[in-house]
């Protein structure tokens, strides 16, 4: 397997990667795994495809057509993936949901310049309070997202999903705190961890128009505009959800103003598995004897495209089987990753390839 | 009286203004007629005080507490001022309404910095969804201002103001084309004039918080700020609108953010003058006599602030008597004045005086 593409530096029981990519640790744990196995054995217990990509840092933009054009050869029971985690040094955790994305920005245009307050205001629609008004439709007061359809295909979190979200131990006052807010707020029904894991999300990520300078300026302005980002769950669809936002847009304008709603990216696909995948059991088994506790099963309001992607096209889940913690700075300077768990994940990929293979 | 202010450059039936400010026309006329009137006769027929005043065009800012503080020297039945205009070129005007001006910002904090919508979103207040939110529950769909106690001190438009307003032939369709927009829009009950230059308005005049760059960016936001500015008709007070406007905002603030309103400028009064004013009864026949027409009895939904001044300082209205037309670039490079309306400002400060007189 050659050398490995990075030069570790080692020190304080940590492994500091130098390089442009993150969990170089996670990484090169399967492939020492891998190696060990050939040569205390001779042969690996299973039969293995290894897929190397460099491209994920900037979204992977040939994977899927490459994946597409050989099917056959990418042909598997399951992905294994050691981009991943554990919940912390003595927690280990299954990765069983991830969250899609739809993006849209909404521009409205109201008279051709910006005009005098005086002259107009109160006489033609301000595309400023037309954009308020269509945004303050999209939600409800208490946090429900009001966009038509919106929820249609959201898969339900069952008494079991949430019975396994609340075993986790959920530090919302530290939060609170880290965060400076006086209180959390979303959709009814749900806590805040079920919310960020296992619910769809429609937010504001920035709005503009008018005079954004310092003083007074009495203007009625041409445009206003807003960003916005949906995080989706199983099994809504990215350009569904972006039609039903612009339809909902649509209905929502009011006289006076011209609105479009253009969608940016190509959004993601959420992504969702079940605990009881034969690779998650295996994987449960794994981490059962290294860690002496069951793991959680965990999800995450990001994305990570690939894994719907291989899903789409290969028919095939993906097993998230990392041994990186968050507070390791990933993308960040002195990045690193512990050496106990660059020593545990080799371990790890070993006795999964056996259980795999019983 | 001794040399004019500036030099002027005459053409093509058009006297061109060299300086700072705009009116040089309507200045001089008054100031000449007086000459005049002391050159042909020797004496005015009335009693006049001229008051010059250099501050117009920065707001005029120790003005107040000058005026204040020699209320005897300055005491008077009515203003008369040169600052105003006419309808048109055969159409003479009255100038019996201002608007004044509330001006404000509001600012909505959440977390204490920008967040990853994957981890925050639906978990915590979106300060741009707090602010479209109060943005919104400041004015129904159809445009009427729902702040509460906003209309209570409203001096309402009255049979004959609508009647004087609804003779003024204003052009819808030509400014709809200007402007480039499909409808006009406000407050039920009115037509366009009548909110223009009768109603109060409320309009954001910018609004900004979070990414406002090319593409997408996945972040939750820390801040949104908006700023709003109000015409007030009379008998509304700019520094009341300003709290019921904070009032307002505090009961519809969502939990999960802080919101701070301030007030920006002191605001101005609003001003309204009755057409049988002594004072506009004399210009009335004046301009009847000159134009052969009945003034049209208009207002602005701009502000003059010297004019509420005078009234709160001095109890006197002000008579706007100026032959200026909206077309002569005030402001801009190649301002004008006609020269017919120069002569005809002339004259028609020699009659006024002796119409006074009788």
């Amino acid at each position: 397997m050659g050398q490995p593409p990075f030069t570790p530096v080692v020190k304080e029981g940590r492994v500091y990667a130098r390089g442009a990519s993150d969990d170089k640790g996670n990484m090169l744990a399967p492939v020492l795994a891998l190696e060990a196995l050939l040569q205390s054995e001779g042969r690996l217990p299973i039969n293995v495809k290894c897929f190397f990509e460099g491209q994920e840092e900037i979204g992977s933009p040939t994977l899927p057509a490459f994946v597409a054009a050989n099917k056959t050869r990418f042909a598997c029971d399951f992905v294994l993936s050691a981009d991943g985690g554990q919940w912390s040094e003595d927690q280990p955790a299954l990765l069983v949901g991830l969250k899609g994305l739809a993006a849209l920005q909404i521009d409205v245009v109201g008279p051709a310049y910006d005009v005098h307050s005086g002259l107009y205001g109160g006489a033609i629609q301000n595309p400023i309070h037309a954009l308020a008004a269509i945004l303050a439709s999209m939600r409800s007061a208490d946090g429900r997202i009001l966009v038509e359809g919106f929820y249609d295909d959201v898969a339900p979190l069952s008494d079991s999903d949430r019975a396994e979200i609340a075993r986790v131990p959920y530090d919302e006052e530290s939060v609170r705190q880290k965060l400076g807010i006086d209180a959390f707020f979303g959709e009814p029904g749900y806590t805040t961890l079920e919310r960020s894991w296992g619910r769809p999300t429609l937010e504001v990520n920035g709005i503009w128009g008018g005079f954004q300078g310092e003083g007074v300026k009495t203007v009625l302005p041409s445009e206003a505009h807003a960003k916005i980002t949906c995080r989706l769950v199983a099994n809504q669809r990215p350009e569904k959800i972006a039609e039903l936002l612009a339809q909902h847009v649509a209905r929502h304008t009011p006289p006076g103003v011209k609105v479009t709603v253009s969608i940016k990216e190509n959004g993601a696909l959420p992504y969702l598995m079940s605990g009881d995948h034969p690779g998650n059991r295996a994987a449960r088994d794994v981490l059962v004897a290294l860690y002496g506790k069951e793991p959680f099963l965990a999800r995450s309001g990001g994305s990570i495209p690939v894994t719907a992607m291989f899903l789409e096209s290969l028919g095939a889940y993906t097993v998230s089987f990392g041994f990186g913690l968050n507070d390791e700075r990933q993308h960040s300077p002195n990045e690193f990753f512990r050496l106990e768990n660059f020593a545990r994940g080799q371990q790890a990929y070993c006795m999964l390839l056996h259980r795999l293979a019983a």
